[in-house]
Parts: C-alpha cells; sequence; structure tokens
C-alpha cells in the first residue's frame, strides 16, 4: 500500500491528505436541516449529516489528492450510527481509488494490538469466514507500550501489505511535556524514530517502508532531525493550516526525490467555505471552496519543496 | 463516580475488577454455534455470541464486583457488530448497576480528544438534544500527546462526575522500551505519574481523584513507587493472573487504608472454565467457573492484604 501511496502522491503531485474530520458545526446548515428531517435530531440524523458532507468533499477533490484521513473520534462521538459513517466514508473513498488513512490512534498490549489491527487494516475469523471489517488502508497507532504493542500492527502490515504511521513528535501545544524530555542527551521523540526505523526495516515496500511516522508540521526544525533518523518512513505531517503550519516549513519533512512526506489538512480544507478567501463559494458550493483550497495548498506545498 | 467505585469496592470487599475480553475462542462451543445459527458465521454471529458469553458472566458475578472493564478492541475487532455487542454490554451491566470501565486507550490533540471524551464518557449535541453515545463510567486514556491531549477528558470527568485512568506503566513486557527510560535521573513513568497526579488535583471525589492511573501488577516494584506519587489516584492494575502477577505482588499498589487500588483479571475470569482448577465446571457452566474465579481471586487478594 506505501507502493500506491507513493505512485499516487507522484500522479496527482500532490503530497496532501485531506482530513476527514467533520465537526457539525464545520456542516453547512441546509445539509444538516435535510438529515434531521429525514433521520430526526439524532445520531443517526448526525451521521447522515456527516456522511453527505463529507461525500460532498470527495466528490469535489478525489481527483486531485492521493489520499484521505478520516479521524475515527469525529465519528465515534456519535456512538455506532457515526462509526457507521466512518465505515461507509472509507468504502466510498475506496471506490473513488482514494488510499485512506484511519487516524486511529490506537496502541495497548500485544493481544490487544492484534485485535485492533484485525479490525482496521487485517481480517477477523468468524467460524469457517473472514471479514474486513473496517478495511483502512494505513492507520495511526501510539507507540507508548513500546515493541510488542507494535508487533500485531507491523505483522499484519505484512501480511495485508497495509501500512502504519507512527506517532513520533504530535503538532499540539503540549506535544514537548514528555515527547521533548531527555534521556541520554536526546529527546524522547528521537528515541521513538529510532524505534519506527527498526520496525519499519524489515516492512520495506519498494523504496518507502510501510511503517511510517507522524511528525507535527507546528514542529518544522524537529522534523528535519527525524528525517535524518527514519529516511525510509514516510512522514504524515498534521498541523498544517489551521494549526499554524506553513508551506516553507515543511521542506525539511520532506526527502532529496521530493517524496518521503505527505501533509494532511483536515478544517483548512473540509471547512474552507467557511474562511474569508473563499467565501464567495457560499454554504451551498462547499464542495468547491474545499477544491479551491486543495489547489492553493497544492500551489503553497510545491512551491515550497521547489 | 469514583465515590461511587470506592463505595463499592468496600461494599462488596473486592478491589476486582472483571475484564470483559472476549475473544471468541474463549466463548464456549454451544454458545458460537447457537449465535451462528440465529445470524450466520458473520460480524453479527461473532457479535451475539460475544454479548451472550458476556451476559452469561456478568449474570454470574455482578454480586462479588464493583466494577467490570470491557476492552473494546475485542469489539471493534468485529466491525459495527461488535461494537454494539459493546454497548450492548455497557448498558446491561449498568442494568446490574456495575460500575463501567472503558478500556478505550484514546488520547489525541486538543479537539480530537473532546470528541472521545464526548463519545464515551460525557455527551454529544445534535441540533437542541444531546447523547450519551457509550456511556461508559471510566475510560482509560494515553498520556503520550501531554497535557492538552488529556484536559477535554478531565473537563468533561468535572461535568458528568466520571473517570479516568492513564496509562503510566503498563503491564506488557516491553514497556520499558520507552517508559522505563531515565529523564532527570527518573524513569519517564514516574514523570507521568507526577503529571497523572497533577491532573487529579482538581478532580477530588469524597477521598480519591476522579483521575485515575494504570500500573501493571508485573511491576511492584514500580507500583509502590508509584503508589507514594500519587496517594489520591485510584491505580488500576492489569496483569493479574494469566499476565504472571500474583496477590503477593499487589500489595504495593495499594495505601493503608486498604484502598487505591483495583485489579483487573480478564482470561483469568472469563475463562475460568478451561483452566484446569476449573475444568469441573465444564463448558456449559461457563459462568459458575467465572464465580469461583472470582472468589479465589477475592480470596488471594485480600489475604495478601491482610
Amino acid at each position: 500500500m506505501i507502493d500506491k501511496l507513493v505512485e499516487k502522491i507522484k500522479k496527482t503531485n500532490a503530497p496532501i491528505v485531506v482530513g476527514l474530520d467533520p465537526m457539525l458545526s464545520y456542516i453547512p446548515e441546509h445539509i444538516q436541516k435535510k438529515a434531521f428531517q429525514e433521520k430526526g435530531e439524532t445520531l443517526e440524523g448526525a451521521a447522515e449529516a456527516i456522511w453527505q458532507f463529507n461525500k460532498g468533499i470527495v466528490d469535489a477533490v478525489y481527483d486531485l489528492i492521493p489520499a484521505v484521513k478520516p479521524q475515527i473520534a469525529m465519528y465515534e462521538q456519535f456512538g455506532i450510527p457515526g462509526l457507521m459513517a466512518f465505515k461507509k466514508t472509507i468504502d466510498y473513498c475506496h471506490e473513488k481509488d482514494l488510499v485512506v488513512i484511519g487516524d486511529v490512534k490506537r496502541g495497548d498490549i500485544g493481544s490487544t494490538s492484534a485485535a485492533y489491527a484485525s479490525g482496521h487494516i487485517g481480517t477477523v475469523a468468524v467460524g469457517s469466514r473472514t471479514f474486513h471489517p473496517f478495511g483502512e488502508d494505513f492507520i495511526t497507532v501510539n507507540p507508548y507500550l513500546g515493541t510488542d504493542g507494535i508487533k500485531p500492527f507491523t505483522d499484519v502490515c505484512k501480511e495485508e501489505k497495509k501500512g502504519l504511521f507512527i506517532l513520533v513528535k504530535t503538532s499540539n501545544p503540549s506535544s514537548g511535556e514528555f515527547q521533548d524530555r531527555l534521556i541520554d542527551g536526546r529527546p524522547l521523540y528521537e528515541h521513538v524514530g529510532e524505534m519506527v526505523a527498526q520496525w519499519g526495516a524489515d516492512c520495506m515496500g519498494e523504496s518507502y517502508s510501510y511503517v511510517g511516522a507522524v511528525a507535527g508540521a507546528t514542529y518544522p526544525e524537529m522534523g528535519r532531525i527525524l528525517r535524518k533518523i527514519m529516511p525510509k518512513s514516510y512522514i504524515l505531517v498534521p498541523g498544517y493550516g489551521a494549526q499554524g503550519g506553513r508551506g516553507a516549513d515543511l521542506v525539511h519533512f520532506f526527502n532529496e526525490d521530493g517524496l518521503g512526506a505527505i501533509v494532511n489538512s483536515s478544517r483548512g480544507i473540509i471547512a474552507a467555505y467557511k474562511q474569508e478567501a473563499y467565501a464567495k463559494f457560499g454554504p451551498e458550493h462547499f464542495g468547491e471552496a474545499s477544491r479551491a483550497a486543495v489547489e492553493d495548498m497544492k500551489k503553497d506545498i510545491n512551491e515550497a519543496l521547489h
């Protein structure tokens, strides 16, 4: 799947992933109203609004981008109906031939990580049959529990040709509280980065590993160091746009081949119609606003890279 | 909710939580067969088997214990039907007046943690209405992202009188890879433990904080240190039984008031009928085997404590 991701990035010339993180407040009123008329002001109604919103965005941008990243929390908060919209979104994005990165940040002791891996990127057996319950192509994983919490995920990646992005240096303001603390003179995130490189070494695709990392655009200098520590790991870079990261900050996350990183924007794309720059589209044309925002992001990043 | 948990622990004289982590391989064949006859060898069939198994165990042990801890991964691996069994299990345990600890190990940047908090221990608004989507009483949380990833959870705890157990020192063999690394001369888990004490300081119930910690029975000496660092935090102790922890190892996790810790056993209780000690019950009477295992665990812990 890393090979497909790289190929699609080259083809679209867009190292961009659109974060499908639909807060109800991002969803235009006409969509919410219609969904609530059909399904009531219920969890099902919220899920329907989310699904219609996602569909509108995916239909508007799918040919410009290689991948989407639905953040499962935004669906899980609406319980079972929300998770049904998560699954429906994954399936629809696959129909559009998009690579789907499930931003699930799971991670636990071995047997439990194995269950998460089965559910999200692998298969589960029931009697004589097997199923792909959620069916993402990549998922994000938390490294706090160490190797035996990660191995069940890499095992499934090898079998299924799926991939991971492991949290190394997150984009949020307090990420440094633990991640930046010095161990033997170097911050924890560097040690985690080294382990990511190790975990990924025997999970190689053509030029990059199935095992990637997450490092926030909000910390570009740290990205530069991590790029060297994990030369074969793709870096998923959140924090661009709404969280403060800019195109020029992103250069360090890429390798000299112009590859090696994929930059996420969520709010900046999916709620573009709410920004002054794209207000002219209006809520009725939120998809077109998202498309314009993707094109601007692509330009911003490509200008910084070249 | 911490007050209810403490009260129920005193009343049952059992600082025990039963981990409802149903692997299909633990579920007696007659239950699987019936479920597959009704719903097919499908995710729905697996979910039905899990639910019937859980119900059998809860019915057999609910009067002996204060709390249960369903591990969401074991449900999530069966997709949407699995998660419906998770929710059904939570609701049934509430009917039996059990405290429900959702072992979800979520944790993300602020806005995302807020969504997880809403979905699991809080409420979510849809139009003019609000819902409690999953409705656990406590959840487990991963601290890797620092304070702004934790605060949305503690905010919801204050509003809803719910609680957290934050991962500090996990029970798995490789937990030390990052958690034991020395920072300013002390292991990372001690620093995390100090933050747990801080986060919990303004979330106090009568005698303990809503904000607890996870520390594995497999590392009793570390439990002793953590007990002192976080005197007001309840410690959820996994790793007893099948993972190797024994009653005598648990003493350090408790305070002098005999409180302050709650010990989880999953496989050791729910798959008791598969162990030699309880084989006499047979798969048909798996619930009675679990009841006997709870009684033995209670005896083992209380002998160690007194």
